[in-house]
């Protein structure tokens, strides 16, 4: 893919999550409609919120590219011509439904290996973080600017996140957390895909989790790596398909924290 | 104190928190700054943050109200007259450093009992919550409405949350975390101040949290109880020195919550 072809990827990308966004924040904080959720009533207003972005995305991306594939979290996948668009209309729905800030929408396309362009779109504070593997930058009102992530070569420096600790579910996965909680300066939790975010603008060093779908990490890839970190599965791997993850701002902090997890130093 | 004391001093809170919030917000995601603390040069920018956040309120406190105490998390304690504005000008430090969005500045008015008014201020968002024990506010922007707690009087169906698991530290405090996670319907991490505000708002059902101080938890009491809902420490007592602090939207969801913590039902 030329450096044409991503660029115009890239915006649609962001075009396709800032529409997925408008369609989603009028149901942010909506606490009647929640209330029917809990009274059995059969109409779940998170549901539809999701449902109804990536119906706006569906859509968009069959007008604009209708050879193009298409995996989303809501409606599953449709197969295309190689390259495929990888929505998650709201990432974080538990914190979304609490009224809480750290979720977002989330678009990715994929080329079969890796996502090469992704963006994450906070619609109720106007933010979007974008990136294409070589490049990332953020936006908010008016203003861009370009994303980096931050030298943090130190382990004991590292101010590390994950969204719950009960993510880790075999004792191999909890003994490799348990091993960057002791390490880490710290570690916050209920972040979802906002951590990364926060990575690529050198906010923060490190993130990992596991049991992510493809749609709940490839958007984040081309940001964080545009950015200058890295972002692989827990034994280095690629991370396209979700899983173990692993992502650090620093390239050395990523080699230390593979080590922890258990992989052999790279000779 | 009379109805038009108490909303002169709820509006001068919500100066307050606005002036240090606007002395705050510079200072948000300065990533050079936090890797001079990591370089271990002495200058730590979010404790500047907070001290110079603390200086601008306590200027206009001696200013508008010489006679009155303060009490603040960087400063200490300044004995007055009976009535003790009570401070703490980045709750949610952690959080903050990350470049994440749960926290806030907190201020309340303490008249040696319980706090008499409360504000929460999100000063990237533009969100101030405030409260005075009998009717609650949020604004955002131009727009103000009224806070409410909404129904939920089933444990079985709480959005539940705290700041962190480790925060319970004594194996009776780990067992009381445990049976409200192990019935509530979902536990959210990493929401400091935040939490309370989305259960004022109605979004949010219940939070549990323990070892917190007076000026962590003095400036959410009159959001949340002027929204309709309940906070006490874990026996139902007055929380306002802080420690074990428990809050719910609905009162009945309230004494449900306190017997799962080992209180006898009132009779």
């Amino acid at each position: 893919m030329n450096v044409r072809q991503r660029a115009e990827f890239l915006e649609f990308a962001r075009e396709l999550a800032e529409r997925a966004g408008a369609s989603i924040l009028p149901q942010f904080r909506q606490a009647p409609a929640i209330d029917n959720k809990k009274a059995g009533s059969g109409y779940d207003p998170v549901t539809e919120a999701d449902r109804a972005a990536e119906t706006v995305m569906r859509d968009a991306i069959r007008e604009r590219y209708p050879s193009h594939g298409i995996l989303g979290e809501e409606f599953g996948h449709e197969p295309g011509d190689g390259l495929t668009w990888v929505l998650d209309p709201i990432d974080g729905t538990r914190g979304f439904v609490m009224g809480l800030l750290h979720w977002g929408t989330l678009v990715a396309l994929f080329d079969g290996e890796s996502p090469v362009v992704g963006v994450i779109h906070q619609p109720f504070l106007g933010e979007t973080f974008s990136g294409d593997g070589h490049t990332a930058q953020y936006r908010r009102n008016d203003g861009s600017r370009k994303l980096r992530t931050r030298r943090c070569p130190r382990l004991e420096d590292a101010l590390a996140g994950t969204t719950a600790p009960d993510l880790f579910k075999t004792s191999e996965e909890t003994t490799g957390f348990q091993r960057i909680r002791a390490k880490a300066r710290t570690v916050r939790y209920g972040t979802d895909c906002y951590l990364y975010a926060m990575l690529a603008m050198g906010q923060a060093d490190l993130v990992i989790e596991s049991g992510l779908k493809p749609y709940d990490v490839q958007a984040l890839i081309p940001v964080v790596q545009g950015a200058g970190g890295v972002i692989t599965d827990w034994k280095g791997g690629n991370p396209a398909m979700g899983g173990q993850v692993l992502a650090t701002g620093d390239p050395e902090l990523h080699e230390l924290a593979l080590r922890e997890l258990g992989r052999e130093p790279t000779p």
